[in-house]
């Protein structure tokens, strides 16, 4: 089959690999029907994260089970499945908590040895611990597939971001970042309750999306500038809940600035700047909580899969190009350089 | 009156001092019966914390009413009462919150213009905010107002400590710390339901009191070896819920490593360490969380109250040393020593 690979930075390409097949009874394979490019692959494109050459990547797809190992229970071919970011095993301890991040057993697409999602089929390990099952008729209607793509990681992880920094009805919530998760986190704020959703951006085709998901206020400053304006628009005090989205010092710094005290950051940036930007005097004296990290999608994909099948979020419009597998590389280069937000692959 | 003052790195004196009188309608006098020394006053005193020459110090304290201002309702002369370290108005919407150490019109004991817990009385702002009424039968209980005045400051911050780290019946808890404070956080963590808890420190003193409080294991390595234990203590895994009393960058270093995934730092040492020790790439993996922060005791003294009153919880044992007004500078010497815990003052 092909899929693509990464040879070093900026150079992805498309392959001929090996097709994957049922190598332990728990397998499945999923042919895949659409995947995405991450904001977090940029940083292997980038080169900033470390990759083999030659080693698969992208880590979120939805597709057509095509084969089942024979202790796989959950799942026949033919199903139509989504998959969180991370496997998981689904039956230790941590994944009955529902945090299948921490699985002993998991793994993140496109690790060494494993299939990445951005290829025409995917192995998956412990399918009946990490896959979930959608309606079938979800095939037919492309809008609706490119919502439920969004539950692989970018809905689930701005979502993630929303419980961590503690939104509630009636929160005063500000989110740092104007990338699919932290739109998905403007979605997912307002669909916990948030009374007000301040989102930090400056291009406009993203903070228009902001709005759309449920933003009450746009600031486009950066820095120092930025946290004045989140001040003023909160009489002072600043937010309740600040979902951090970015992962970079300013970002961090930003955050925990405007958050109230006795409030928290729902910090999901994959963070890239060491703990600088965590000043934790700073967060003594105002009691400022730091909550978050890597999402367990495969626990939250339940819940807000029957939000998108019911039309209460729509998270579909954090795509704004499609490409097919051919045209993955030229995705890559849209995203480094902003011209696209996020791109679905189409197979 | 006479009181204690700083005057730099290693000169603690008692000094004649203006007489506190009712400046405002809402203050109160309280006239001293029990004081202490902290551990975190051993930062101005060993110059590290900056306090101008002759500053007061001391910010935990029990006493009488002496007098009141004309709009104080609550309190009147002769009534027996504790201050949590933080004066706050009662009424903002922090207070109202419960997050008295982010009032507007609070301030800490002893910092400029204002009396210090350390000395024979003490002008009380916003009197009908901050002070908790004691029965006054407890003032004829010498151990009963020893275990009272550790409501002041170190068994609320305790009591932080452990409800930031989520301590819920059941829990897995690591203390770090074996000062006053992290003594005061396993009795908060055994009152909360702690299933296992795991002090960490090498004083055996100390730690024969954490035993004593329901410590359930002592690890006495710190660093490395201390993260070996505790992992080894909880098969690999870490404790769900851990209270980070000390402040420095290795005892934050070694409470994330010894938390379990998804689990939470509760922090309330004093941080003089920057952010060094708060690995948020190591966080983001795990999903660990920090909160914390400077204690909100007004909040919690209450409840506490009621359990020290029924004889539930006793925090007395971390007063091993008395001294009188005099004997305050031997006090500081003796816990920058170490050779004393707590220091208690009597008047």
């Amino acid at each position: 089959m092909r899929a693509t690979v990464i040879h070093g930075p900026n150079d992805i390409r498309i392959e001929e690999v090996p097709d994957p097949s049922i190598r332990k009874p728990t397998d499945a394979v999923v042919r895949n029907v659409l995947a995405c490019i991450c904001g977090s692959d940029l940083w292997a494109y980038r080169g900033v994260a470390a990759r083999e050459v030659g080693q698969r990547i992208g880590h979120e797809f939805l597709g057509v089970v095509e084969s089942v190992g024979s202790e796989v229970r959950g799942f026949k071919p033919g199903d139509l499945v989504v998959a969180p970011f991370v496997w998981s095993d689904g039956v230790c301890e941590f994944c009955v908590e529902g945090l299948q991040t921490s699985c002993p057993h998991g793994g993140f697409w496109g690790s060494p040895g494993s299939d990445g999602g951005q290829g025409e089929a995917v192995r998956i390990p412990f399918a009946d611990g990490t896959l979930v099952q959608l309606p079938k008729d979800a095939a037919s209607d492309e809008r609706l597939l490119t919502a439920l793509l969004a539950l692989s990681d970018v809905m689930a992880t701005g979502h993630h971001a929303a419980l961590a920094a503690g939104v509630r009805p009636g929160s005063t919530v500000a989110v740092v970042g104007d990338g699919a998760v932290g739109l998905c986190g403007v979605l997912a704020a307002q669909r916990l309750g948030a009374e007000r959703i301040i989102a930090l951006g400056r291009h406009e085709a993203r903070t228009a999306i902001a709005q759309k998901f449920g933003a009450t206020d746009v600031v486009a400053a950066r820095g120092e500038e930025a946290v004045a304006a989140v001040k003023a628009l909160t009489g002072g005090v600043g937010a309740h809940a600040v979902l951090e989205a970015v992962g970079t010092e300013e970002s961090m710094r930003t955050a925990i600035s405007i958050t109230r005290d006795g409030g928290a950051v729902g910090y999901v940036g994959v963070p890239h700047g060491g703990s600088a930007g965590v000043d934790i005097g700073q967060m003594f004296d105002r009691n400022v909580a730091l909550r978050g990290g890597v999402a367990p999608a495969r626990a939250y994909i339940p819940e807000l899969l029957a939000d998108v099948l019911s039309g209460r979020i729509d998270p579909s419009p954090v795509f704004d190009a499609t490409v097919d597998l051919d045209g993955v590389p030229g995705g890559y280069r849209s995203m480094d350089e902003r011209t696209a937000l996020k791109v679905k692959i189409t197979f």
